[in-house]
């Protein structure tokens, strides 16, 4: 982590910064510049917050240098990640199409999507039994009954199944329908009980963007999952909120290279 | 809702519009513009969608006219809104300043911190002991334990205590402790199953704005509280996200007035 | 235009809209549904502005129906535009890369980077003599002095020269130097008296998007160019301003169809 | 000037850094982390560019720390700002409010105008004779006349009057009606050689904030004017562009003390 110290920062403002770093078993570098000092603490800095370092007196700015997903990141397994869905690769040189209704309606309709989806070529489904809805008077979705119906529907042409799960109580249900994917939307993206739920279980994990989150962020919510154990972690760019009005979300394709460099 | 046709919009098309408006039980009203025709669905619209209207050929853009939040609007109590928090009223004439830490660390640390908050003449604290952090590294909060070092704390001052409810499982632990207001933090504001819990219980809910939530969405978020009959529901502007890095939240004042005029 | 009246708008407010709609030459059209009474404005809309509207009493909304832009909308138009820069056709079926120094900086440099534009079978240079820098004690860039040796090093390889207008008083000089491609950047995308100059002669302009700029605002300064007569408009879509601190600039690459669809 | 260097960059790598520094007259100062190399550029930095240093192999990351700004920044004239605008203070502890309407239409409108800005005790008094309107086919001000008009109005009241200028060339007509503030527009604020001209003659400036400039563009801009001599400088925060769509602009009030405290 770096400490910059303001203009005229007093010899006992950095001293006090020097002994916070120390409290934290970490060792201090001084760089004295023309028009401001700058501490670098050295060690393990993950365990350092910026923000209780900028409350000190004289501290312009405190930044991490580190990158705080550890991981999740790249530089811990240099290889190009693959997640193994009941024998179909994602990721890699292959690409999968995840094709299916919004919602799961009626067991004729998913009978007749899954046929759709087989035939078209597609190797696995996507279907919602529990709906985030922007208005508590909307469908929420058919819950488990859902699940039933997206199973069976599925079964019949050996598609693994993907769905969102929105509440931690309901992670059992899904185990005991064997949901092949779980898919965790941009709203929970941050429900962090959720995530170190779903960091338990053996199942590949599709991780929703948050509608404003930063790819540090993202890759932090991906942390959570990784740290209970779950590596199979998928990451879904689904465009994120900006000022234009003319589409509901704007796709953020740089993310795309960007999280291939890091993760 | 209305339904704006495309220039050229054919008579088939904008009968198909017509059908799905009276499908739903409701009636529709035509305007012939000199370049558009636009299609009104007169009755309860809250039922229709305008992304299902959108699909349809011929259609250039569908919008509700009818604002989608019901119990939360001041159109449906005209009066303002003031939360009975055991005794101390929040809303109205009065601010109400709700002071304390932002962990629960220590039975000191707390006790001191009460002192503090009840002697500066605050009658509201509040604490975390369960804390949403970016990185699962970072301190989680001490939980339970967190809870009843605040309760007891705060009671030595008969404060009433104001505290974060992150997963659905810790309610009952939450009500255990009588904790008196629960907050509900910004990457929670839509977490529905959250939402749908607290609005059963008899407690005032603080609903934290969520990180780029437009006013209609908090509105609506606030909404699936108050459909559960729970109808103590404290607004927190608590700022959003934005391009400018000189600080970490815009706090946008205009959404004071907004929810004063809407709610 | 569309006028949604407030839940218990009074007829004479109703009136009152009616009457500045006949004042504009337009007829209104009253459409009264359950909770709200809407009224359409029929005629040349393009004229009513909305915000006028909003002002007076009993009035909730007022939104255009008809799109704002005119001569640079498909509508009317409906073949795809090709723009034709020395016989090198911008548009269609095929794709031009446009190469080059982001400043021009000696004659040097400029025929070294003409000869490898060349080189790599681009048929188009592109290069800065008046730089839009940040800070003015940046580099600004050669001024007339770049053209003139931008304009040597393309002729030895007949390549065609894009490069930015900043300033209106240089507009004569760019024509000296027979600029075959004027840029305006980003920071200039709504100097609308900028526009009109360049909308005056007979150049092909490059249109840079405003950094959070709708597509909408930017398709309206397409029209200020348009409107001087100069219809051969280029748009560049150059990444949008946003939350995300890991790149400078968010490439809207939906903005692509939707312009291929709107112009 | 900080350089920030990948994990395993290689010796090599940081001395290229290196080299560069004091190629431009700096001297460096490395600091060796755990994971990471830090290189440091001491000596006057504004004259580095972070892009510039970001291309070579092996640095991750290279940022500022010393402002950018240097003129407008408080640190280099530690007194607050007041502008006197023909003996009236602007800033300081007195608060000023400019009232007037937005478009110069008439003179009998101006007459009207100018009586109630004085009735009500304004000191000051703005309307626009040219206008920054998105639609070409907008009214687009009335230019000089408008001007001759707002300064009779404006004189029988002695009231100052204020103006937005869009184009450089009319500034010699702002100063021949003698416009005692030259208003730029939030579409402007980047336009450099506009700022370059209104930094060389002597009447303060009201600089309204770029739709979606950060505090240190806006701040950056206001250095243009600046660095031309003129250092009667007004900051207009006019709220910014954000995903919200209840209001047209976001104000951003927080900007208000971090302005305080920078300038």
């Amino acid at each position: 982590m770096l400490v910059i110290m303001n203009r005229g920062a007093s010899e006992a403002q950095i001293s006090a910064v020097v002994e916070k770093i120390r409290a934290a078993g970490l060792t201090e570098h001084l760089s004295k510049g023309v028009e401001r000092t700058i501490i670098g603490a050295i060690g393990e800095e993950r365990k350092l917050e910026p923000e209780a370092f900028e409350l000190l007196p004289g501290v312009e700015q405190a930044l991490h240098i580190v990158k705080q997903y550890k991981i999740v990141a790249r530089e811990w397994h240099p290889q190009d990640s693959v997640v193994d869905i009941r024998g179909i690769p994602l990721g890699g040189n292959s690409v999968q199409i995840i094709a299916g209704p919004c919602s799961v309606e009626t067991q004729e309709q998913m009978d007749l999507a899954a046929a759709g989806v087989a035939a078209a070529g597609c190797r696995l489904m996507r279907g919602g039994a529990f709906k985030p809805r922007t208005s508590p008077y909307a469908f929420q979705g058919l819950g488990s009954k859902g699940l039933e119906y997206f199973r069976h529907a599925a079964d019949k042409h050996n598609l693994p199944i993907v769905t969102e799960l929105m509440d931690v109580r309901m992670l059992e249900t899904f185990l005991e329908w064997d949901v092949d994917v779980i898919q965790i939307g941009t709203r929970n993206m941050q429900n962090f009980d959720l995530l170190k739920e779903v960091g338990r279980v053996n199942k590949p994990v599709i991780l929703k963007r948050g509608m404003s989150a930063t790819i540090s962020e993202w890759l932090m919510a991906a942390e959570y999952i990784a740290a209970g154990g779950n590596h199979n972690i998928i990451f879904c760019e689904r465009g994120v909120r900006s000022f234009e009005t003319a589409y509901r979300n704007m796709l953020d394709v740089t993310a795309i290279p960007v999280l291939k460099r890091e993760t």
